[in-house]
């Protein structure tokens, strides 16, 4: 017996995280009809070819009117233009974007201009340096946490959209948005950023040298290899608080200097020794 | 029929390079007996049972003097003490320290007091964040970089080692101490140092945020949590490089700063492109 969440889904963006989802939305029969589209000709081809949408179909009034939810899965400076500019009245929307501050603020702006849509803003925290619906898999959320910053007075929507995660095997989260940007600001946007830093460091001093990765380089070439037109819109989007993050790791590594011009083993030991401990009690 | 490089080896340091080496060596038939002491008895104790060592031995001049290859895989500041306190005359003796110009500097110290031994200075680029002989295993260099940062006048001794090394698969590079020394600031100790520095940012933070690190922190949390000890000695050993490397750095995250202050979305873009494709380049 099916367990039909949605009859028919609209999903904006079929890359990694979209389509993932779409793909985990069918395979468990949450869907009935998945129709969508993507601003990449490329992207949406391979979309339909990998069974991500059943049916491309164009992001208008129309079309959007006659889903019973919305997925807004692309960069999150578009997610933000696109809320801004509303949708059909009753509308469930859900997005999952890495910032959720400036959408929430977009929200608010349409609906102060007469929206009457319903929003439930989604993070869900998954996906690497992949990218495309060429990566997308089903079983991605699979024991992920999905972060959802709730607007006001929505608990029902906020319930359906947090049910959908969890039947994808999500743990779902409900933050205040602003936490969530600024915890996030330091424990993802600072790590891209510092992976960025750094190997802009090495490729300043000489590009051959990257080639010497093996001691440590590696895990930052990889993140730095992620999707820039993303991340650039994750650094705009959230700089109020990434710049504080970016600043304090240079204070950081500021004391870090200091520890080290002093020369002081026992000093090194005990402060490299209370961080590598962090890791073992994640564990 | 075997083809037995050195007849007894004595290895000083029983953990992850020098048991890997040490299984490597046995296992390929290119030692008669391997004889050594590790400082923490419980890594003894383990390095015997795990077929490591077939023999404890003293580090002391007469075990030293019948044996044909010392190994020093201990921390690189006691490689430091032990090569200036010198050896019996006409040993051969090579390390596996991650820094090279303190060493050849005691070792010309020790050449200077009157010692006559032969040393070639070895850097296996290979480990990762386990340490100890339990992490030891045969195929550990396989594929791996060796670097050999010869002092003067001993081409024979370098070829023995060098041969040492690719029989146990590594690709040896011959390379002057100081580039070394230079190159492995900027690729390996800088990024630890950084990773150090981002995981006590969140931590000084927020120590509760660290259990959000899927979305990037847990790659830092992974390196950082490498032997406190030995990176200790690497920073104080690396000093003058590696404090130039964390300067710059920071000025490399006072541009990113800047860049994201900014707001132009196509310069960032631009930036993080350019650092996103040396991965590709990499591969």
């Amino acid at each position: 017996m099916k367990d039909i969440l949605f009859e028919r889904v609209y999903l904006l963006g079929t890359g990694l995280i979209g389509g993932s989802l779409a793909l985990d939305l069918r395979e468990r029969g949450l869907v009935g009809r998945l129709l969508g589209s993507d601003v990449d000709p490329v992207a949406q081809a391979q979309a339909l070819e990998l069974g991500i949408l059943d049916e491309e179909a164009p992001f208008d009034e129309d079309t959007l009117a006659g889903c019973d939810l919305i997925i807004l899965s692309v960069p999150v400076v578009a997610i933000e233009s696109i809320i801004r500019s509303g949708f059909p009245p009753q509308a469930l929307i859900t997005d999952v974007g890495s910032v959720k501050l400036p959408l929430i603020k977009a929200f608010r702006e349409s609906v102060d201009s007469g929206s009457s849509y319903r929003y439930v803003p989604g993070h869900p925290i998954a996906g690497d340096e992949k990218s495309g619906p060429t990566a997308a898999r089903a079983g991605l959320f699979k024991g992920a946490r999905v972060i959802i910053t709730p607007v006001e007075d929505n608990d029902d929507d906020v319930e359906v959209i947090a049910h959908m995660w969890q039947r994808v095997g999500s743990v779902v989260e409900v933050m205040d948005p602003e936490l969530h940007d600024e915890l996030f600001a330091w424990v993802s946007h600072l790590p891209h950023m510092a992976a960025y830093g750094i190997v802009d460091s090495v490729l300043k001093k000489d590009e051959s040298w990257v080639s010497f990765s093996g001691g440590g380089l590696r895990d930052y070439t990889r993140i730095a290899s992620s999707n820039p037109a993303m991340w650039a819109d994750i650094a705009i989007s959230n700089r109020k608080y990434l710049l504080r993050a970016v600043k304090d790791l240079g204070v950081r590594l500021g004391e870090i200097e200091e520890l080290i011009s002093a020369g002081d083993r026992e000093d090194l030991v005990e402060f490299f020794e209370k961080i590598a401990k962090i890791r073992r009690k994640m564990k």
